[in-house]
């Protein structure tokens, strides 16, 4: 993809070179390439876009930009197969995912990625712990030289950004003792197992100039994962969270200084009230860096209805600033998403997207609800399907409507395209509205 | 139920006598019965308790208290039956809707509302020019005679609380001939065509006096509906809408000095970043009454997930100050709810009541979040689905992931427990967290 694969997108902008990559951004988002150019120069947009990853049709994630979403899929050790998974990479894509997370941690992890990263035109995300387990008996086998291992052969393969746990620090853990959930991230949790069976400092921490050499070489962009995220809103915005956010600033720092592109997670479990502070606190910790958010869930007590409790705080959480929101499924809490939660899950998260760009005035954001409220007023159903965010879904309970309907009376097709089966002829406030107001030529 | 069944109960409220009905939302909403009677003499908090609702168990509905949710029902005229509509109902409660409205523009309209009333323990509310129009051939034939008749019908029956649009002028219409989408709400429609066949101002409106002494007589609690809501974001917060609002403000102090309880109804499709100054606005213009929002749906573009769309838009109204939030179904734009429609919309509503209640920081509001977060803790799989919002779901997911993970492997129904189907025992970082933060006994 790139022109110049010996360096990353965060050294040429800095120089002045305007890649391919910065002008496709520019092009999506409707700004000058000379502001994606300086976005990305700042650290303030990243563009995750390994050298490798021939596919990709480079996308921008940063606070300026439209907000993006990413769905995980992955197979656990207990179930799922490439198959299974590349099904699961195209439901996302096709519904609308920005970017796609592999978060498998069962067999086969190495070909299931080869085959993901070469169906994708979006970037791939990993977490390469999952795979150093993998690799070892227990987490605490894991060497830093295995761990990089994994990390370069990851970025061998055209991963466009990898999720680290380097901000969950030996002092930081001591902090999460107090806990009602303690550690809820996977990584964060075989990170502080590690520490503690080795009474050693975070092994990436200690080896983080090794690691940003790997990924300056390739561009992968650092996602600096919270791995003492709270899993529960009693654990929200506590001293270990805030902690590693401190830490995280500073790697965010080190990355920029190594002409590595970073994005920085977030949480997680978060009450409504909170998650503008956690914006803003995290844009100044980390100076700007794309926030990229998991969820948050703003209640704990509705596990299967998770995208909805989570799209909540992921539109708040975007109107205030996040860049990037990681979706979250019905399954959350529960099992792992298969293609009908996928689904469920990106189009809750591409109205959490939608909602906040509309909300924070972007650019044309309000085109297709103009545009879909113009077919409403028009009765143009095929309009109005082709517009929404999921047409199948709208067309099929459209017809289950006129299907109930059917059930109970007869009537033309003609007759029922002029109003919806929500009221009838009758009490249709469209049909009478338009007629009492003068904007139907039937009056 | 009331022991003074020839006053209202802000009138009782203004005399300070405390009602039983007083005592009981002062026992849910752990708040002194002197607190909540102060409330309702201020008409900032509605009983909504009509002295004929015999089997009712009265709530109270204010910013000061729980935020409420109301379900809407009802058959059109091309569906359903008072079968149907009762076994709605019951969904609706069982589920977690505070009240609910019958909103029938069918046939049986009076059957229906009997059976439904005498079945229900929680507020019944209606829309009683529905039945109007429904008596007569066109809406213009409605006359104001005919109009109160049913109003008293309704009263008599035991309603507690009816929608009219009387803050529909002839003046504000005008103001709605720009928009997008004109009048979105059924009756705000039925009302602007009979006053522009008429030529006269709201028949409501003229005859509002009487209309309070109807009221007054059964205490039936007002709730202004908001005819000129908008129904799209383009039109949203316009001339039109905040025109009627002002109107509203009239009619609620009007109504509390008739000793008739108010509340207000708000919109509809707003974008995320009006909703706050919409929930400011109408708590100012309408001197604190409860505002009874529609969602709002904060993206017009994906019918089908409605319950999603404007439980995002819900849940950040009530954080400022929605008292009640009326569900949107994933039918909503597409036809009338069925009974699963009816509970994906509570469930969501339950959802965004409940972050709101957390995030304003109500007494208690937190504590089936931290029950739940203690029993993911301890693995306890059951605690966890008594405690969901949705047991059903909970477990009908779970199950079906266990399904899933069982065509791939085989496992002791013993070590299922112990980790949650999403990672497998080794990725489980619950079960890492433990042992690595020192707060599970195995190690």
């Amino acid at each position: 993809m790139s022109i110049h694969p010996t360096q990353t997108q965060i050294q040429l902008a800095r120089q002045g070179d305007i890649t391919p990559a910065m002008k496709a951004v520019s092009e999506q988002e409707d700004l000058s390439v000379e502001t994606i150019c300086q976005h990305v120069a700042a650290g303030q947009t990243v563009i995750p876009a390994n050298h490798h990853h021939t596919n990709l049709r480079p996308i921008g994630i940063g606070a300026a930009l439209r907000t993006k979403i990413n769905a995980n899929i992955g197979n656990s050790a207990l179930s799922s197969n490439a198959e299974c998974e590349l099904s699961k990479l195209h439901t996302a894509i096709s519904y609308g995912a920005d970017t796609v997370m592999d978060l498998s941690t069962g067999a086969d992890i190495a070909d299931i990625r080869r085959a993901i990263i070469s169906a994708s035109t979006v970037p791939i995300g990993t977490v390469p712990i999952y795979e150093a387990v993998s690799r070892v008996e227990q987490p605490e086998d894991i060497t830093p030289e295995l761990l990089l291992d994994v990390v370069e052969d990851h970025a061998r393969q055209g991963v466009d950004y990898i999720t680290v746990h380097v901000g969950v620090l030996k002092e930081h853990v001591a902090r999460a003792s107090q806990r009602l959930l303690g550690i809820v991230s996977r990584g964060g949790a075989i990170t502080a197992r590690w520490m503690k069976v080795h009474n050693k400092q975070n092994l990436l921490y200690t080896n983080f100039d090794a690691l940003l050499d790997i990924c300056r070489t390739h561009d992968v962009t650092l996602s600096l994962g919270d791995g003492l995220r709270p899993g529960c809103l009693a654990d929200a915005s506590d001293d270990a969270q805030f902690a590693e956010l401190e830490t995280l600033g500073e790697l965010v720092r080190r990355s920029r200084e190594a002409g590595v592109q970073a994005m920085v997670e977030g949480p997680g479990h978060i009450p409504l009230d909170q998650i503008e502070m956690n914006m803003r606190r995290e844009a100044e910790v980390c100076d700007g860096a794309p926030f990229y958010i998991l969820g948050p869930v703003v209640t704990d007590c509705a596990p299967g209805y998770d995208h909805i409790t989570s799209a909540i705080g992921a539109a708040v959480g975007a109107m205030h600033g996040a860049a990037m929101l990681c979706y979250v499924t019905p399954k959350e809490h529960l099992g792992l998403p298969n293609a009908r939660d996928v689904r469920d899950g990106v189009i809750a998260y591409k109205i959490a997207a939608h909602a906040a760009d509309i909300g924070r005035h972007r650019p044309g954001a309000r085109q297709r609800d103009d545009d879909i409220s113009r077919a409403r007023a028009a009765f143009d159903w095929e309009e109005q399907f082709r517009l929404a965010l999921d047409p199948e879904k709208a067309r099929e309970l459209r017809e289950e409507a006129l299907h109930e309907r059917r059930l109970e009376q007869e009537d033309s097709a003609e007759e029922a395209n002029r109003y919806c089966t929500m009221c009838g002829p009758k009490f249709c406030s469209m049909r009478v509205s338009q007629q009492a107001i003068g904007t139907d030529e039937g009056e």
